[in-house]
């Protein structure tokens, strides 16, 4: 294959995968495979020192955050973020049921306290995302929880939703760090690191102090935020390896991108590419998401039938294209074009894509 | 460094880390990266399907057991544990405190019920492990917990112990696959993986597949072993690097070693080679375990004081040999001799013990 549009997990940048492989066989300044290290030595604590560094740098992060590296991806933080917000609370928490994704989320929270489903796209078929003046947040609302980027519909709010007086609580698991932000308007934020972050197997969180400052009682130690703080995300052994390559990765972010602003003017200018090519195809691509609300990280279109989408991913696996096929809940196709993902190969594609129409 | 002697993440051998590293550049039958690979893809269904054969194979599992991959590590294991069988019980759950780690799973399972600690080794200094005789095993328990091997303190239990009649719950994180260990006769085995198995971020549960038949209400999904079964370890994104690691390893035992008593072989031979030179050190030496209860995986022990214990790991350390200081709760020496530790570096470790003593 030579280009893999995969919605997870994702493209990793060439560069990434060169310096993890040398670390499999060997860490210079360890003197051991990377797979050997201890968590626990100066060296992997180096490791997570720089990796909050870079993200707080990239995010411009306010002191006032907690920046963890925890196991279990989001569906683990759909349980621990109503443990911590909503157990106990005579409050209810405000969810947008927006795609795939925040829908999963929803059950989780109902087992800790009262939920209200502030949005549910599916009236629209999950092709939409909803105007400010759609959306009722409570005043009182313990929390307001939300994805940021749909993965399966292609969906991505371009702005910030919710009030600045009650705590945003945010999925970014396939848009963190692929553009600035606002990082400091959350209350707490959530990645796994398998789109544009890293390997699978470890989860970002960030998350303001004062969330710590009520903490239902007997929560358990491992599903208690203030485990993982007091002890630096190392109070289990944590994937080092995973943990290593979201470090690279940060570091090229930091470095080679030039931060958040230039990542995402390149990964909007993909997008543009991309959804220009099925704009411009005559009906022949069909974009999923309503045009405002369309994702710069998933693409998500149809042909005219079933049977012409399948033609076209095996016409597509064969001219070295992988990962197109829509996710399984909706079929058709989908470009995954995480941070990693090169514009050549986002032009090889729309290429692909006008030579298969014309045939 | 030559050799590494960590207690966790341990040593992995040599061939597994030179097909991991290639993996990262390439999968040949996929054409991809491998951190590039989707989870859902038939290429890792069929690195799952063949690690749990090996599993299977290796400990030759009956059918009545799944075979779970999980992430969170054995602490999350400690809940998950007494979630399913302890919560909204009217019974209680038999816990053995033999060391540091069976010490941890104690408090997490009284969240969720009544525990009796039946054994509490810290009147012998966590020194030895209780005889048959010391055991008060109840008949009427929801289970009974212990911890095969005792990492910190070096304390391995050379034997099954607890009813037939009452399930037995075993943290094997430490020594699992290390030799053949009866599997049938417990009820559920859980181990991370970065002792013998593979890199930190990936944790087997084997568990008889009647523990799922009366499961308390509103468990949160990521936390059901039903979920984990019902999508095949797959129910969100796992660790696909790790467990590709985990897959190598279990076929290097199967096929280089040639299974689990050849392994138990390999490792009595190691552990009594580093014990001897313990013993044969006029005191020099100091053997933290009773011998009845040494540890094959870690072997800890001490020198006359502090200093010069200190002394030791530096000369250790220049020499090439690392990760000998002992757990941070202990202090002292621990040498870790797991599955991938061969016996060319114990025997370079006992000459460079033996020179040590006699400057």
């Amino acid at each position: 294959m030579r280009f893999n549009f995969s919605g997870g997990p994702g493209v990793l940048p060439e560069t990434v995968l060169q310096q993890a492989q040398a670390a499999i066989a060997n860490v210079p300044e360890v003197g051991l495979p990377l797979l050997g290290i201890s968590h626990r030595s100066d060296w992997f604590a180096a490791v997570l020192a720089e990796t909050e560094a870079n993200i707080r740098a990239l995010l411009d992060l306010p002191d006032d955050y907690h920046v963890l590296f925890l196991q279990g991806g989001a569906s683990l933080q759909f349980s621990m973020i109503p443990m911590l917000l909503l157990r106990g609370r005579d409050k209810s928490a405000d969810y947008l049921r927006t795609g795939y994704w925040s829908a999963k989320a929803i059950p989780e929270a109902a087992r800790e306290g009262r939920v209200r489903v502030i949005w549910d796209g599916e009236r629209a078929g999950f092709r939409r995302l909803p105007n400010d003046g759609e959306l009722d947040c409570a005043a009182d609302a313990a929390y307001l929880h939300y994805v940021s980027n749909e993965t399966v519909e292609g969906l991505q709010f371009h702005r910030v939703i919710g009030r600045d007086d009650v705590p945003r609580v945010c999925d970014m698991s396939s848009d963190f760090l692929s553009a600035p932000c606002d990082a400091h308007r959350y209350a707490l934020i959530y990645a796994h690191a398998q789109k544009n972050l890293g390997p699978a197997g470890a989860t970002v969180v960030i998350l303001r102090r004062d969330l710590l400052d009520d903490v239902p009682p007997d929560l358990h130690t491992s599903l208690d935020y203030r485990s993982h703080v007091k002890a630096k995300s190392i109070y289990n052994t944590p994937p080092v390896f995973a943990l290593y390559v979201v470090m690279l990765v940060t570091r090229w972010l930091l470095r080679d991108i030039g931060g958040l602003s230039r990542m995402g003017e390149i990964n909007a200018a993909k997008a543009a590419r991309l959804y220009g090519a099925i704009d411009a195809s005559d009906g022949f691509y069909r974009g999923h998401a309503a045009a405002p609300d369309r994702s710069t990280m998933n693409v998500v279109f149809n042909l005219g039938s079933p049977e012409l989408e399948a033609e076209f991913l095996a016409h597509a696996q064969t001219a070295g294209f992988s990962g197109l096929a829509g996710h399984r809940s909706l079929g058709g196709i989908r470009a995954s074009i995480y941070n990693a993902m090169t514009q050549d190969a986002v032009d090889a594609l729309c290429e692909f894509m006008d030579d298969f129409r014309q045939r």
